[in-house]
Order: structure tokens, then C-alpha cells, then sequence
């Protein structure tokens, strides 16, 4: 299961019951939580996500509709007694801002967390599972999106044919691998006949804040999905570009010019009641897109 | 219209639909906030009490789940344009972490934004309306409760009586200061005839986070409201103790000592699901207890 669940979609302040950004990233039982708005530690408890399951933060900027709930929630998690280490990855200033407060509240966390400062394009996990990597975009201070790109898994064994074939058990493992099997008489059974390929691993990207900018399509190539921020609809591309945003048509045209196959768009501006015509402008440009939605988990 | 709503009335952690500490006092419409714990301006927008319409915030102490909303208010506000002034009272390391944040997020507060740093137990504010102290609590950092005091109000006019006796209006405003008024031939009339006194001021105190301790009862003598934390049920006074909490009958028993006519409790535990045992409790000591439960408003 790889996945992605919006907890926020709004941008700036909270309105029409909307929140600020958050979104968590499920891979096989971990969650990896990107942007961590006010509120987050309260749509994580609504919507029936563990906090003690989250291992990685990964905060893109330091406006506050991105990052004020993250001090909340790493308090929350020490009161909870929470045993496990806390990576948070962010822009420098971060590591300072939470020092401060939990230094005034005179609290020591109770966990290991450990806060990383990112400042350019690079790769901060690399496991047997996933690759996540950071890349900046445009905006009006330091930000950056975060992709999650799944490895590519093991071959699958098609059991009935193997013991077809009288491979042994313990050779299963190298056969999900994709290493032939050789016969005591010399014979080789060819892996392609006792396995099928895995699916090959899928791609998300969180693109962040940022205005139209194609320099981003180099890192969202092909990818499965991508959520692109959507902050006006096409007839304010002035203001966007204004304030480093981008609008519903120009999203789509980074997904559609990326070669994606589908797209989520948020970071709705609070002047907008009603998202339908966020929608309707998108899919103008780029068909398979969708309003990211507050409660609604989408598989990647 | 002098009354209290609360906006959070759990500790700590949020948990069962109970959001950390705010409450909103409301004299003659104007809004004075005391402490703002994460969540504070959505809760603000559920029960729709007007952001811009708050002039006053009151910090007790740097506890997160009684400030981390406070920097996410500020800038909504910021955004949404505010003209007025706002000033926020509270412990000193605030005005650090308030402008760090904004310094990093290079944002400029659009309306003037002013910081009191509060050390000892004095005066903040004193207009015709209303008097605002804070006081010392005994927490395990820093702590201060704040009393509101509203000031005697004018006498009532009875306009039938003054219209019997031909007072002329322009003196009507000098009756209801308490002034006597001479006739041309010299015949007095007394100012209660023709007025009725105003019912006295009445006096709130919200008393923060604080241990059991006596030393509170001289700011809040005969007060006719008071809120008092009551963090836990009174099984548990060591836990309380330890970690400068109350329990349910310690909380009455401030009331008690103290002579007022009513007492709000609040801060729970967010180990207790529900809260039938704390009302009750804190009954067998003084009859006069509420529970402060979330959007309502309680008349001082």
C-alpha cells in the first residue's frame, strides 16, 4: 500500500473548514508526514492516523501554514511517551525555532528526535523500500518539494511452477531475485519461467509552494502522482505570480508537461468557498486531475 | 454583556474532541483572549467569534498547549488584513519566539503588534470599563492567572421620574454620575429619586495552571466567577502535586476559602474520556461548580 492522505488543503489561513498543508505518505506501514500545519496533530487524531507511526517530518518551508503544528506534535508525542527516533528535515532556521520553545517550557523531549537542515537538492532516505529526495522550488523564501519514489520490488514466485521445476525451498529466495536455477544434471531452469515480475515501484512528488516554473518537471518526470499547489484559479495568474503561487491551469501544465499520470491539486486560497471550478479549470489542461480532499487517502 | 467562552478545555494533549486552552472574555464587545493553545483560531471560527474584534491576549505561561496557537493567530490576522492594535501580554521569552518566527517566514505584521512582557503580579489595563491584573500561579514554570475587574458602572436613569420633576435633558448625563439637581427656586432633587443604582461591577479570574496553593485566594476574594484548573480527579493529589496540577476537590476548595459565587473547572487530563466525575466531586466541596465545556458561554 503506497499512498498519500491529505490532512490539510488550504493555504495561508483555515476557512470553510479547510486546514493548512499536511499530508501524510504511506509506504508498508510507515508514515511519512510532509508540511505539518496548525491543527495537523488534531486531523491525524480525526482521521484515525497513529501519530506514534510517523518516523520522518518533512517541513518545505518556514511559512506558517506549513510548519506551526510541527512543535505541537513533537511535544504531543514526548507527553505520549513515544519511544521511537523522530527525523525532521526542514530549512535551517527550524532547529532553532523548536529549541526555543522547548527550552522556555523547560521540557526534554522523551524520544530521540533528530531535526536534519536541508538546503539544497538531494537525497535524505535511501532504504530497501523508498528514495526520498528534496528539490528546491520557486517561491517567495527557501522551499522545497519533497519526492518519494518506491524501489522496485522483488519478483514474484509462482510456487506451482517451481515445484514443477523440483526447485528446493531454500532456493525460493533467489529466485524472487531473479537467479536461474541449475539442475543437478546440468539443466537450467530459466527464472522467467518460475516468477513473474513485480510491479515496478511508483512515484509521488509533493511539489510545495511555488510559482510556474518548469524547472521542477526534471524532478516529477514520469512519475505516478504528483500534488502540484493550485492556490487561484486561472483568471488571477497575475496575483499568483505576484505572490510565488500558481493557478489551477498552470499546475496542470507542469503534470501535463512532466508526463504524469495523474495529479492532485490544493493550497486553495481561503477567497474560495467551493472548489468545483478548481476542477473543472484543470482538467481543461490536464484530464486526470483531482482536488486533493481533507480525509481522503489516494493510492499512488 | 460580561461573559467567558471556552474555546479548549483539556491539557497537555488534545484528545476526545478537547483542544488545549483558550478562553475569550467579552465586555460591551470587545474580546479579550487568555491563552491560545493550538487550534485556538479554528476553534475562534466554530464558534464564530470575530478574530479582528480581539484587541487583548493574555499568555499565562510558555506551556505549548497554552500558547502554539498564538503565532499561527498573529498571522492570520497579518493576512487578513487587521487594522487594529493587538497587544499580547506574557511571559518574557515570547517576544523571542514571536519574532523569530516572523523574521524567518520574512513576514511584516500589517497593524501594529505590541508585546508586553509581564514579571510580577501588577496592573495591565485600566479603563472606564474594566481593570486587568495578573497574578502569580505556582506552576512547575512561570505562570501568571489574570484577573478582569469591570468597573462600577453609572446609575441608571429613570427618564418618567426626571421628566415628573422637569429636569432638563443636558443634565441627564450629570444624574446618572450621581449628582443632585437644584431647581431655579432652589429645591433639590435627590439623585436617588430620579435614578436607580447600577448593579456593581462583577470580577472574573482565570487562574491558570497552578498547584493547590492558598496564596492565590487574595486575587480572587469573593470574585463572582472564577475558573481554576482541575487537571485531574482527586485520587490522584500526589501525581497533582508532582507535577503542579490541581485535582477536582483542591480547585473547589480555592473557591471555598475564597468566598466567590461561582466556579468554572477545566484543563483535563487527557487520560479521562469523560467528565460526569469531575462535576461531582468538586460539588462536595462547593456546590457552585461548572464544567467549562467548549463553546459556551458562561455570564460572569
Amino acid at each position: 500500500m503506497f499512498a498519500v492522505t491529505i490532512l490539510g488543503n488550504n493555504s495561508a489561513v483555515p476557512a470553510f473548514d479547510r486546514h493548512p498543508t499536511s499530508q501524510v505518505i504511506t509506504l508498508d506501514g510507515n508514515n511519512y508526514l510532509v508540511d505539518c500545519g496548525e491543527g495537523t496533530q488534531i486531523q491525524l487524531i480525526n482521521y484515525k492516523i497513529r501519530r506514534s507511526k510517523i518516523s520522518h517530518i518533512f517541513i518545505s518551508h518556514l511559512h506558517g501554514d506549513h510548519y506551526f503544528g510541527l512543535i505541537g506534535l513533537i511535544n504531543s508525542l514526548s507527553l505520549l511517551s513515544h519511544q521511537q527516533v523522530l527525523h525532521v528535515y526542514g530549512p535551517a532556521p527550524l532547529r532553532e525555532i523548536i529549541e526555543l520553545q522547548l527550552k522556555v517550557a523547560d521540557t526534554q523531549i522523551c524520544y530521540p528526535l533528530h531535526i536534519h537542515h536541508i538546503s539544497e537538492a538531494k537525497t535524505l532516505i535511501d532504504t530497501d523500500k523508498l528514495t526520498v529526495k528534496c528539490f528546491r522550488t520557486n517561491h517567495r523564501i527557501e522551499c522545497y518539494g519533497f519526492s518519494f519514489e518506491q524501489k522496485k520490488q522483488p519478483r514474484s514466485l509462482l510456487p506451482e511452477k517451481a515445484k514443477e521445476y523440483e526447485i528446493p525451498a531454500v532456493f525460493y529466495d533467489r529466485l524472487t531475485k531473479g537467479d536461474d536455477y541449475t539442475k543437478k544434471d546440468g539443466s537450467v531452469v530459466k527464472n522467467e519461467w518460475v516468477t513473474e515480475p513485480a510491479e515496478p515501484g511508483k512515484k509521488y512528488a509533493f511539489c510545495a509552494d511555488t510559482k510556474y516554473d518548469e524547472a521542477l518537471i526534471t524532478h516529477i518526470e514520469g512519475f505516478d502522482m504528483i500534488y502540484h499547489e493550485a492556490t487561484y484559479l486561472d483568471n488571477l495568474r497575475e496575483r499568483a505570480e505576484l505572490r510565488f503561487h500558481s493557478t489551477t491551469k498552470q499546475a496542470a501544465m507542469i503534470a501535463k508537461k512532466a508526463g504524469v499520470k495523474k495529479l492532485l491539486i490544493g493550497h486553495f486560497s481561503s477567497k474560495y468557498d467551493t472548489l468545483e471550478e478548481f476542477e473543472a479549470e484543470a482538467k481543461e489542461v490536464f484530464p486526470e486531475t483531482e482536488l486533493a480532499l481533507e480525509g481522503v487517502a489516494y493510492t499512488i
